[in-house]
């Protein structure tokens, strides 16, 4: 593995204050070292940092990376009809071929943006763990439990691809891309499903995924059906045992926050597809009160309809503070920390999501000298409010750099564009357009 | 003057449709030619269209363009610490110096993310005059009417200033200067000036510019003082006889909606501000369905923290979608429409905002050949909901091109920063930071 160090570079330190002047060592997958003097030691690549700032990546924890392919293809309709008319006509035509490709170039748009890891929610996992082998990126990938009626999970397709994987030499020893067991949502599961998919987390170690509380109906329809919210419904059959990452969280009331911080459950908020969607707006003043780890995900290109999280952060940090009618609230540092550290422990990787010693080196590097980043009397707060995703110049991930002045050292985009293109005029045109 | 043509060129066409291999001409300051087949007439300079997509280029509507000074100087305040401890201090320490120089690397930016006209309201307008005459693009420029107590208009600075600006036979014969009659606020005059304005309005032909209804407290305020609403108030005092832009309207309420109808007033939709400072949310929907023209600003730097309208016209077709809980509102080529056309006609310019023959030529350019606006589905869609500010590579404004590929042909952006920051730290040396 190689070396780098770059000096007289700003950077986020692990309280998210920014440092100027420092030295950024990366040995093999780590930060090695962090510092205002040199370092003792050799690093094979020197590069110089002015003008530069490194954060930690991000991690983008709720999002369905294939559906790049739909980008644009849904717009402007009633939630049952974005689903009914459009995406489920178009997901049934998908292919493990479609989702390699897709997926590939959904990656390619998260190191742009300088991110290294997703937590991904799909299908035909072999495909998404082919792409994310090539890619270098980090992904916790489940293929979330769907299902109507008293099936059993034993009978359903997703069971087997799961046990197939659970299986898999390659995909157990991958440290990059860990297997996340996922339960669509209440309303698409019945409990016997959902507490057999808990009861397999728990087996194999695997955290938990889900879709909670996202609209209106779905959460009242719960309550309805099951006499209990559906984050009391899920602790009742076990969801919250293994570490689990619910996303949206837009309807929660009463118990349900204190629900998730007693359980650990990791809130994947997602601000811009709760808005496309006409979902609402999450009460994450109440989730950081209460002490739930919140962080930030874009959900799929069909309700947002891109990967940026840099648009997330921006939202996160603004519109909470209209929200609660307080605009003390939400510091670029918590904003930071939420797009970056509460992602990482989110996906159960502790040592990331931090510029520390000892950390992976998943860093992202932002040129700064830009006319709308001038002047900087609050260097934090220029990153979280005035800067853009396309300010990332590199994106390292596990110490390798991935994406870099506008090359993909992994991922051949023209190719990734150029199959997902085709790919995606193909369902298209059988489907009518 | 020049001329230019666009061939095999994407554009949004008068209703905001995208049509793709089109023709696009300019001859001096106007656009001269659209159509799917070679116009006849010849051209200076030939440009290929392939990958590149024409918008008409934005309006910013409601802006303080050198406050750009205060980027990032003021955060996580509540309203009046943020007025009354960072940023009235700050301003009144701003000379004129600072403000031509604030105000070209604001317009640099501006022109970064594809605006050519903004609607300004600061002070020391001939500062603001001659960076508008350097920079080449366009502004309605006010200096507000602020004060308190039982002031007469003839008494204030602002009123003096008005009368040289009035004076002043490059300013009249200047059309891309425009100067605004601007009352700051309700809360912040009395009705003698007010009135006292907008007969100045009248008799000068000035458009008429002020902040309403932007925060709760304001709105009721007024209510108590007046027994009116401040749009009741605005208009019984005569200042909707002219053509006004009305920035924030986020407290509107019952009448409110007719009366801006009624009288043509334009409201400036300031959707991060509103966020950023904890104002609320407008309720937009309500305007268009009773009328009114929408138009979007970014507000000043100090409540952004930039002056990227791309974040605005995201948050504009979502925003509001969650806010009525109906997905189906707000078109791509509504929020388009909203970003441009709607702002050129509140500024008076008619022949301006839309890509069609015969109109002043104010083009933004971007490069579409990007991972994250792959596949196109929806052309406009991806410009709404997927482009980048960043996107942008040429910015077009009455036939000139200021911006191309990362040189301004106009301003020196890095003198322009190099004196914003130097003057930033003095002021904020001398406040202590």
């Amino acid at each position: 593995m190689g070396s780098i160090l770059y000096k007289n570079i700003s950077l986020a330190d692990e309280n998210f204050e920014i440092k100027n002047n420092m030295y950024l060592g990366i040995k093999g997958e780590v930060i090695d070292y962090v510092g205002e003097i040199a370092p003792c030691e050799e690093y094979e690549v020197v590069r110089d940092g002015k003008g530069l700032v490194a954060i930690p990546a991000f991690y983008n924890i709720h999002t369905h990376l294939p559906m790049v392919l739909l980008r644009g293809y849904a717009e402007n309709l009633a939630l049952s009809d974005w689903l009914n008319t459009r995406v489920f006509p178009f997901e049934a035509q998908i292919t493990g071929e479609d989702i390699y490709h897709a997926t590939l170039l959904a990656q390619a748009e998260l190191l742009r943006f300088g991110c290294v890891s997703s937590t991904e929610m799909y299908f035909k996992l072999p495909y998404l763990f082919k792409a994310n082998e090539e890619s270098g990126l980090k992904m916790n990938a489940s293929n979330a439990i769907v299902c109507f009626g008293n099936t059993d999970i034993t009978s359903l397709g997703e069971y087997k691809e799961y046990m197939e994987c659970l299986g898999n030499e390659s995909i157990k020893n991958s440290k990059r891309f860990m297997l996340d067991m996922a339960v669509h949502a209440e309303y698409t599961t019945n409990p016997t499903v959902v507490k057999a998919a808990a009861d397999m987390a728990k087996q194999y170690k695997m955290n938990m995924h889900l879709h909670m509380s996202e609209t209106k109906s779905e959460h009242e329809e719960c309550k309805g059906r099951h006499g209990m919210t559906p984050a009391a419904y899920f602790e009742k059959l076990g969801a919250f045992d293994v570490p689990c990452t619910a996303a949206h969280c837009v309807h929660l009331e009463g118990e349900d926050f204190e629900i998730l911080a007693r359980k650990g459950v990791t809130v994947a908020n997602n601000p811009i597809s709760n808005l496309k969607l006409a979902s609402g707006f999450a009460d994450v003043a109440s989730m950081l009160k209460a002490g739930i780890n919140v962080g930030l995900g874009t959900d799929g290109a069909a309700s947002n309809n891109n990967l940026n999280l840099f648009e997330e952060l921006k939202l996160f940090a603004t519109m909470n503070k209209a929200l609660t009618g307080d605009p003390t609230l939400i510091t670029p540092a918590q904003a930071l920390y939420a797009a970056t550290r509460a992602g990482a422990l989110s996906q159960g990787r502790s040592d990331c999501g931090l510029i520390k010693e000892g950390f992976k080196a998943d860093i992202t590097v932002l040129d700064i000298d830009k006319p709308y980043l001038s002047p900087v009397h609050n260097m934090a707060a220029n990153l979280v409010y005035s800067a853009q995703g396309c300010d990332v110049i590199t994106t390292i991930c596990d110490g390798k750099i991935l994406y870099d002045r506008g090359e993909y050292t992994t991922i051949d985009v023209e190719k990734a564009r150029f199959e997902t293109e085709t790919r995606a005029k193909r369902i298209s045109e059988k489907l009518g357009g």
